[in-house]
């Protein structure tokens, strides 16, 4: 295993990473991928079914103002279409199921009212809230003090309001709202347009699905790379010094000038830095942990639900499924319901049966679409939180007091180790494009650097 | 490097492993710990100043009710002093200075009014946490939804006397009110007897100091253990199967039918387990970040509070330092007070000058102690969050949802890997006798099944 120099050592090779490398490379840069699983894309993964339908296991939206992602998924020629979404939505609320068109539930006008100044309420605090610096906000002491879950008992009256907002937080961050910091929440949604945007698939985060699956522009990406990818090397160490870094993998070691750590912040907290990063640092990725969430996909022979007027989009308050997506392939020769199992209730899936956990998920698929949900082809699961290189998705989430104590230290390089992965996004933060970005800031700041220290290939 | 075969791998000789490895050893087993400094001791660490007395730069007291460590203590003949606390102690809260006698300071008397309501239902609630299982509290999902600073903000009406008890979380915990869950905090109060009882000395968790220091309890049981204990061996991964473990560390791989990994869980989490630990392990450890503290001991020719009749104990709503001990040696023949730098403090004073440092810290000595405390003989800091093998103190902390979610993957073993640390008991967690508790406990589990599967010696 003989070590050999580039110009930046990338570790990771989801879309912040090879965005990086792409990015660096195009510049004249040399770079090499590091990459711990044999494959690329990190948590956008896609897999084909049976029948030979692909699906996606990890990230796969794509919506308005995600410009970033759309203009590379455009750039690589991958066509997107829309979310299924025409017809009716389902909502098991309170125990009553409803049906309902657009974004809205006609549900109980009291309750609608509740959910709706709540709303507006949260739209108008997270509007302010700098997106650079959200430990800046005036209000921050208060907003960082308190849980998403104290914020909606003490303003929201209603008990399925109240449910109906949690529903939310967990679909946007497969945690529950006792989990998240207020200031954390609103942030989130700043960085995504607005809660409304968040939540929603027309016109919302949920609107576009790539034909040839999200994974499909890591993979791109990585052709383009070559050999500068690296799978199956798991970064176990990093050491710099005044002339660069040396990043030790378990298929030997590469020098670079820098290295790019584009991985999930509690992952970056596991590898071994020497020197030691500062207690910041540290103490900031023992405060980020990840989501958790299984995504359970279910084939039938034809999208049935379609016929009775139904988008497959159901919301419930109980159940281990509490949301769902029609995932059918853009042509719909044939079904398939994604069912979502999320935060609390993902966290006691995951360690259960899986014919257990099959079970629950047709049963809660059947109360939402019929008897028809009963009689499925094939069902996928993909448990993000048993993942080694992942441990958890969609992203990760801050408890009160993180972002006010240690927010500077999430993109605040450490000496030649840079900060890249869609959490270190000041836009679209935990979404695809929130990845490209953060690889687009990481390769802008390094083609600055190395453009200020040596030219390329003039190793020091 | 050759590997070997014992009953159990120990991993940490902190105070929880070596009890663990010492009872095992007395009970006919062998053991092999493996520690990753070069000093065994853990969160315990004593230092010689250049006068020759010693000071304990780590945990260091011992009180009533701790009774595990103390039997341990007198087991090995290290005895006990009390901690200096003759005089007055000092109260410096919203702009003004008082000198009061005993626990409770004599201000303004609606502020003690609110602050006495808000400790009696502190002790009323914490009373009630299971000590086992606070996740079975019937008040669980009320307590884990929200901060300490909610509760304070919602039930102390007087800014002094929500400062008070802000305080007191910060003295206890080195974090921040806002970063705590209500039910770990009820839970580690109960742990620990009561609030009243972690913050006092005389009949509190601050009673006794060790004459020789806290450290040498794990000195003298590494010695009893001699050759067993590996020093320098930091831990890399652990496999296992059904027949045993392999532990492989920087000094080689040891073999055991068991493994108890006795370090803080942050620090468990970045171990690299096969098989990958459950998910609800692997996100608990996600989300048990360390608490931020900088002891910093200045010594004197003489303790010379102790002739203006104070204790040398002070409190503080400002300053970098808000809460000193008198920290000298038994026979007061020299003078050392102790500053502690707790939470938001120590998170901004870690990353600063260490000069520019010494000097805030004489500065609030001086506004306690007057002028002769800035003509100081020597000063020593010690700085948790800067270690690698702790990565912060005095423990790890729990936010708001964690344990409701991942409360029984704390002590459940995985596997052939079972858990010690202070982290893990259920009575004075936290505390130097948490420690003990949890090696005792540790030690207890595996004895029975090792006497349950094979004989010692008998190696399958």
């Amino acid at each position: 295993m003989v070590a050999e120099q580039v110009d930046v050592v990338v570790v990771g090779a989801g879309l912040a990473g090879l965005v990086t490398a792409r990015q660096l490379t195009r510049g004249g840069r040399s770079v090499r991928v590091v990459e711990a699983r044999d494959r690329v894309g990190g948590r956008t993964y896609d897999r084909v079914l049976d029948d030979g339908t692909r699906v996606e296991l990890g990230g796969q939206w794509i919506g308005p103002t995600q410009d970033r992602i759309a203009a590379l998924a455009a750039e690589l020629g991958l066509p997107t279409f829309p979310t299924y979404n025409q017809g009716e939505n389902l909502l098991d609320l309170a125990g009553r199921q409803k049906r309902y068109k657009g974004a809205i539930p006609m549900i109980n006008p009291v309750v609608m009212a509740d959910v709706g100044q709540a709303q507006a309420r949260i739209e108008r605090l997270a509007r302010r809230v700098p997106l650079d610096a959200p430990w800046d906000d005036p209000r921050a002491d208060v907003l960082d003090s308190q849980t998403v879950e104290t914020w909606i008992r003490r303003n929201v009256a209603s008990r399925p309001a109240r449910d109906l907002l949690r529903l939310g937080v967990q679909a946007v961050f497969a945690a529950e709202a006792r989990d998240i910091s207020l200031l954390h929440f609103l942030f989130y949604v700043h960085a995504g347009t607005s809660f409304d945007s968040l939540l929603s698939t027309a016109r919302g985060a949920q609107e576009q699905r790539f034909l040839d699956g999200p994974q499909e522009v890591s993979v791109r990406m990585a052709a383009e790379l070559g050999d500068a990818v690296w799978l199956e090397a798991p970064v176990r160490s990093i050491r710099q010094d005044d002339h660069g870094v040396a990043v030790t993998t378990d298929r030997g070691e590469v020098l670079g000038a820098y290295a790019v750590v584009a991985v999930p912040p509690t992952l970056a907290g596991r590898i071994s830095y020497d020197p030691l990063l500062p207690a910041a640092r540290d103490q900031l990725t023992q405060r980020m942990p990840m989501g958790s969430v299984i995504k359970v996909h279910v084939r039938y022979d034809e999208p049935f639900w379609r016929g009775d007027g139904l988008t497959g989009q159901a919301t419930s308050d109980r159940g281990a499924v509490r949301v769902t997506f029609d995932n059918s392939p853009s042509d719909g020769s044939s079904g398939t319901l994604l069912a979502f199992i999320e935060g609390a209730e993902a966290r006691h899936w995951s360690a259960q049966d899986p014919a257990d956990r099959h079970r629950v998920v047709i049963a809660d698929l059947v109360r939402y679409f019929g008897r028809r949900a009963g009689n499925y082809a094939e069902i996928v699961e993909q448990d993000w939180s048993t993942e080694e290189w992942t441990r958890g998705c969609y992203g990760a989430h801050l408890a009160p007091g993180v972002w006010t104590a240690y927010g500077p230290a999430l993109r605040t390089p450490c000496g030649r180790i840079h900060w890249a992965g869609t959490e270190t996004a000041s836009v679209w933060t935990g979404y695809l494009d929130g990845a490209v970005r953060s690889g687009e800031r990481a390769a802008s700041d390094l083609t600055a650097l190395l453009g200020a220290t040596s030219a390329p290939g003039s190793a020091p």
